[in-house]
Order: structure tokens, then C-alpha cells, then sequence
């Protein structure tokens, strides 16, 4: 049997073709495929509010205004902002998260520590005992917190069955090893297993920088 | 033998306060005997100047003063600072690090990076090719460099006795452990052995941050 050379071509670019498409999907499947790798999500200073402190800063019963959603379900940052007043200066432009929480938290870096003079603790979102306070300060008024300023803990969010595929439970701290120059292994890692959540680490924007990380890149869990 | 229940609580107190002495001095001595163990030395944003950007910057044969040594022999911060300009924004307060150089380099975090509107790559101090450009605004004049901007690749300078003795060589990389609540370890940090150099690994504000380390506190050498 004789082709004609304009089939062959054609045979040719369409199985050039496939083996593209092929490639692709590969490369797409395989975040899917590993589900020990994990997207990155960058965390810049903001702060989260309360009730009575959202009256005090935006006037008595104000609301968020949602400016873009997080990727953690029902998380958002708003269109308000704050600013933070230290001992040594201020911070200007700090975003508010929503929604209102039932205790105000600042999360700062370590290098907005120095520039406020607040020595923030390393901790996970929540656990506020002995930290220190700071002024915020609203457009409506603002407020004298006594405790509530932290560095947050690096931490991976998870639903609760992926956690059980990984093997790991609520609460424990697991290595994440990281890739490209500035790579290496970060030790600590809070897993937070809970309903209602994306898969997602959370690293502040110091974290992201010293491992070459930008938000939606992969790391990789590693059992500690 | 009868003691004296006064001569019991004196040997007592003797043997206890020995006892207390061998340990302080024991805890002293180890940083010095394990040789694997390097202090820390945090870098901020800082410029070398080549003579003809001194001169321009600071005036016709101007000469830096010395504000502090550096731990590299040699080498000091000076009193002198500059303002970086790039396309997105400014940083004042530059420190200019002494002595004058056979090329001007520029070293900055990938936060300042940012702030300038200069994507400055990951490099040794002196390998400058490709990198970016930026305004540099001295008191007496300003200069427009064409290249130089660099973000420094984490080293450990050391005495070419003190490699050999690790069983490292110029220019290698290798992994550094670091202990603590954000510890984990760096990969990619290059041995810089030469003479007239002192042993310590120098790191960026963002990087110590990250790893929660300050000047002078030990990190661990670990082959990779």
C-alpha cells in the first residue's frame, strides 16, 4: 500500500498532537495524583475583628465589605482596612479578614514586630494567652487591645479525610520539604484538620521569601 | 572518723559548686569543640561602591567612614548611605559596607525587591551578569547602574583550614540545620573558603526571620 505524502503529514502532526494533549494532562493530573503535595498560600500581616471592636473602628454596626474571597470556604478578604500603632511605630493599610470572630487577632511578621517594637509569639490562630497588645486604629474610632498580636505558626489546613489518607491527625507537627534554590525542609508544620476546609499551607510572606515560595506553588509533607 | 556536721555541708557545698563550675565551663567549650556549628550573621540591605559611583555619589574622591567592623576581616559598615530607586518605589537608609569595591554591587531581600520594582536574581556576591539595574542617589550626585542588583545566595565563609578540616571545598553547597519552633533546614548554602576570612554564614533579614535566628546564634553544618 502507497500513502500520499499529505497523509503521512497528517498521520504524523496528529500523533504529535496526542502525545502533546497526552503530556499535558499528565502534567496537570500529577498536584491530583500526590497528595502529599501541597499548594502554598501567602499570608501578608492583617488582622481579624470582633464585634464590638468592628463598632469601635466602622461605627456601631457596621459590616465588611467582601473584596475577595480566600481560598479557606467562607473566608474573605474585606475592603476595610486598619491601622496598627506599636510602641516604635506604626503599620498602615493592614487588611481585615472576614468573617467577625468572637476575639480580635492581629498576625504580623517578625519584621512588622521591630517596626511596631511588639514582641509577637510564635503561635496557631487562636491561642491569644500572653500575647502582646497594640492600637488599632479605624476611620470611626479606634481601640487599645491588651493581648491578641501574634506571629502565626505555619500551619497546613485540610478536610478531615485527607488528613486520614495522609496519615496524620489534628494538631500534630509534621516537616514540609520545599524545592529550587532557597529550598530545604521546614520543621514545625501544624496540620489543622477540620470540615469545611481547603487544602492549603499557610506561611507568612517572610517564610515564602527565605524558600523562593509564591502562593499556589507546591511543597511537599514529609512525616517528621 | 568522726566530721563535724559544719564540715559535711562545707564539703557539700564545695563539691556541689565544682559541680556547677564543670558544667558552665563544659557548656562554654562546646560551640569551640564541635566545629560543625556556625553563628549566624544577619545581612540587611546594604551597597558596595566602586571608586568612580563613590565618587559620583559622595563627591570627588570621597572617603567612606567607618561606622563598625564586620566580622569578616577587613570589612565594615560605614557611616555613608544611599537612596535605591526603582521603577515602582524607594528605599532610603541604604548602608554602604566598606571598603570600596572593583564593581558596585547592590544587596537586597526579595521583599525589597518588591517595594523597588526590580526582580534581582539569586547570586554569589561578584557574579553579577545579567542581573538587574537601579538608580543610586547619593548626597553630592546619583548614578544609574545597568546592572548589579542581586538578592545574596545564603554562604558560610571560612578559613581554607577549617574546610578542609569539615571536609568541604570552595564553592560547594551544602545543607545547614537549624534548631527551634520555625527551624527546618536550608539547602544550597555555598562554602566560601578563602584566607582572611572568619567563620560565619551569612543569611538576609527575611531568611532569619523565617528561621527565627538572630546574629551569632549556631546553626548546624550537615552534608547534603
Amino acid at each position: 500500500m502507497q500513502l500520499a505524502e499529505s497523509t503521512v503529514e497528517r498521520i504524523i502532526a496528529e500523533i504529535l498532537a496526542q502525545g502533546q494533549a497526552a503530556a499535558e494532562a499528565v502534567a496537570r493530573a500529577r498536584p491530583a495524583t500526590d497528595p502529599a503535595l501541597i499548594p502554598v498560600g501567602v499570608s501578608n500581616r492583617h488582622i481579624h475583628l470582633s464585634r464590638p471592636d468592628m463598632d469601635a473602628l466602622f461605627g456601631p454596626g457596621a459590616a465588611l465589605t467582601r473584596k475577595k474571597a480566600m481560598k479557606q470556604p467562607g473566608q474573605y478578604a474585606a475592603e476595610e482596612t486598619v491601622i496598627l500603632r506599636g510602641s516604635k511605630g506604626e503599620i498602615g493599610k493592614v487588611r481585615v479578614l472576614g468573617p467577625l470572630r468572637a476575639e480580635t487577632q492581629v498576625e504580623i511578621s517578625v519584621a512588622d514586630g521591630f517596626v511596631l517594637g511588639v514582641r509577637a509569639p510564635l503561635r496557631l490562630s487562636g491561642r491569644l494567652d500572653g500575647s502582646p497588645g497594640i492600637e488599632v486604629i479605624g476611620p470611626q474610632g479606634s481601640v487599645i487591645k491588651d493581648y491578641g498580636v501574634i506571629v502565626a505558626l505555619r500551619h497546613i489546613h485540610m478536610p478531615p479525610e485527607v488528613a486520614s489518607g495522609l496519615g496524620l491527625v489534628n494538631g500534630e507537627q509534621i516537616d514540609v520539604e520545599v524545592d529550587g534554590p532557597r529550598g530545604g525542609i521546614m520543621r514545625g508544620v501544624a496540620v489543622r484538620a477540620a470540615e469545611n476546609s481547603a487544602l492549603e499551607m499557610h506561611i507568612d510572606i517572610e517564610e515564602a521569601n527565605a524558600f523562593g515560595l509564591k502562593n499556589d506553588d507546591l511543597v511537599r509533607i514529609r512525616k517528621a
